[in-house]
């Protein structure tokens, strides 16, 4: 393997406006936690695998004894209206070429399988637990912009760069004339955040049209949400000092 | 994209005598500064852009919620005798093989399109905030030496090695027996430097023959001229100590 | 050399069922000690060497005068029922493609020579000095694993990942359909292990039908253990403070 | 230039028994300060630059107002007996890829030239400074050795490996079946070593039979071995702490 490469791992048949889907290690987990929910509980079909030398050089061993290289999973995903490949993995390329490259080669399979429209699930960190977190979206071209805002997607308040394979895609999808959109999910940046990914699942499946029961995210979204809450309120209390009270007993 | 690529956005007639002038990030952002604003004020038409997987894997995020690729542009500017090609951009490449990669590719799409003179912009730190900033020239041949002494800029009084496209573009240009030059700006390296930017580009408008008004520039590089000076002040002030009347107070 | 290059050395015969088994530098040595070893007592043939662009770019000097590029080298030992190639090294690739090329560059000659099972020894690190180190296993099938595990290797007991060409041999390997197994010795993971090499080639002499005189190795095992556990014990008492006489005498 | 490139800048007649010099940056300069020195005095003419993308990405700027890439250079000299071709330069390739490309580069270029020996000037150090110092060799093979150590060049002595150009020439150089050495001069390897460079002109003139006048490098080398011997005195006072004397005063 001196190039990153896919190999097809399952026939499958024609796919119905097929979109792409990708949710790789990033802020918060959003993404892959996103991706990896919606082909649980979606029962998603793994139809190829991505290898690459620009990935770590190791492998990962499994509790029951296997080894396999790193790579990332494409999955096809039934939906209602179209047909969703959604991409996972355990990792993303360690150099900027490898990052390209890599990118460049989940293209090329799009564009072989019929992809128009390429999402990437990203965090969009904004350092405090908010209540009530945002779907953001920073999409290629305003057509797709206009047609996101209109469903929800809040546009033009996120700032800076999106690092890796979750602005590569729809960048570089850009130069194929093809649609490209990050969307992410508002998170404090810190913690690992079911309750973002949730959001992101929910607006997905409305843009989308597929059908998915998010009750046992939200459950699992519940119990740390209540988990991130204390650790903040405790690194809140170091940072602000004793309360007066204290001092006074201290005295 | 395995290769640093360039992309034509726009046709164009027949170039005048074109000569490339570059102006990328790099110290006191002179180059950039100065480049950009003649694109501003001599109204440069966009005929082309440049990609590289050896640019850092990220995307920008717009203000209205747009993303691109990081990328150097290339703009076309009519001057009076003869026809300017202008590149800009966010970033240079992060490796030494990216870099003379990027180069090389400028300098193909640079022989295609007739250049004969590469002139690149950059700055050169003196570590002082100098009354009157001189530019600078290092060229790869003599009888280009001679010909910019004799228009006033400034050789044989810079030291040591230009870092990245500036320096690589014209040294590359020499294998290829094209003339390259790099104009620089005196500047102090820490700071934003309009000034050096406003005194390189009125050189160059006498050393192409193109005309430009220099005074929106001039307004703010004398906004920003006061704020240098008052933190060179404080700077200053700071690294000498008290004043005696405190020593005296602490005594 | 642009590529990583495997040099033939020496012709032979045909090989019986040939087995691949490789100990390049790695945890506790136990790789690099065990092929060793193997080689010196089962009277190895040097067939081959591996030379890379990614290996460090140094060469060693021997006692005599002599220097040598870095490289990895493969032996021809006769077993009783089948052949081994043995490959042992100086050094490992210093980047991530680098490692992938190399460990490609090895298959395609394991392929080349009939070989149909990749076996890769590492040491695993557990931070202790156990008295009896076991063997494990991690293979890129269940048949093999099975196979094995009834040979008494121990399978899902280890966890995280492999790095190297130890993981990446039988990784890359079951893109290929072939067998790929890496066999650990159970070491502290700070020091040169010959006990947990001993162990190793002992279950491979068992898995493979080869005959080996494990005397020398007991022997040098043996000294080494009395030197660790000496350092080990020292080690212990100095992280676990003085001693409560002592804390006496202080007061 | 995508790759470490050749130019050949000046024709020559037929080449008698050609041997290769190099002399780069590395270990008290002492290869650098033989081979300049070695340049000036023998009349040395440039016949070719050597070019890559794997020197940093930086052009020098001459005390003229010239700029040009980094580079290497390959001299003719004209001995008594054989040609030599002595190569200088500013850098040696950043990574290791880079090395091992320009030493094929210049492997390629000395087999087409003819040459049937390399031999590379290197410093080796001993953290003291000798009077006497030696002159080592490590060869490529054992006929090499032989035949330069009956002419007075010490072997077995060195410990350790080569990094860079004075390793990889003769290291690689075994691969083509062409002679390839490495002599070092003996130094302490914090300092240029202007003596240490003498004694390898010396031990060279006798061994290739060629004829230098040594005078001018033997006067720089006594006026900076006072110097080095006064910097290493005042070290050594330092650290061994002020003398019985001091201690007295101070009281």
């Amino acid at each position: 393997m001196e190039k990153t490469t896919i190999i097809e791992k399952k026939k499958h048949g024609k796919l119905r406006n097929p979109v792409m889907v990708t949710g790789l290690p990033g802020i918060g987990l959003v993404g892959q936690v996103a991706a990896k929910y919606m082909i649980k509980k979606m029962g998603g079909t793994k139809v190829a695998e991505v290898y690459s030398p620009h990935f770590p050089h190791q492998v990962l061993m499994s509790k029951k004894g296997g080894l396999r290289l790193l790579k990332n999973s494409i999955y096809l995903l039934k939906g209602k209206v179209r047909d969703l490949l959604v991409v996972i993995g355990d990792v993303q390329a360690v150099s900027s070429v490898g990052q390209y490259e890599v990118a460049e080669t989940i293209l090329d399979y799009c564009s072989k399988k019929g992809v128009s429209l390429m999402i990437t699930i990203g965090g969009y960190s904004t350092g405090k637990v908010a209540e009530n977190r945002r779907v953001f979206g920073s999409a290629n071209n305003k057509r797709l912009m206009a047609d996101f805002r209109e469903k929800g997607i809040i546009f033009g308040e996120t700032r800076g760069s999106i690092v890796g394979v979750a602005g590569l895609l729809p960048g570089l999808a850009a130069l194929r004339k093809m649609d490209g959109i990050c969307i992410m999910g508002e998170t404090h940046g810190n913690y690992v955040d079911h309750t973002s990914a949730r959001n992101v699942i929910e607006k997905l499946s409305e843009l989308l049209g597929f059908e998915i029961s998010l009750d046992e995210l939200d459950k699992e979204a519940k119990g740390r949400e209540k988990v991130i809450r204390k650790i903040e309120k405790e690194v809140e209390q170091q940072m602000s000092g004793p309360p007066k009270k204290d001092i006074t007993y201290i005295r």
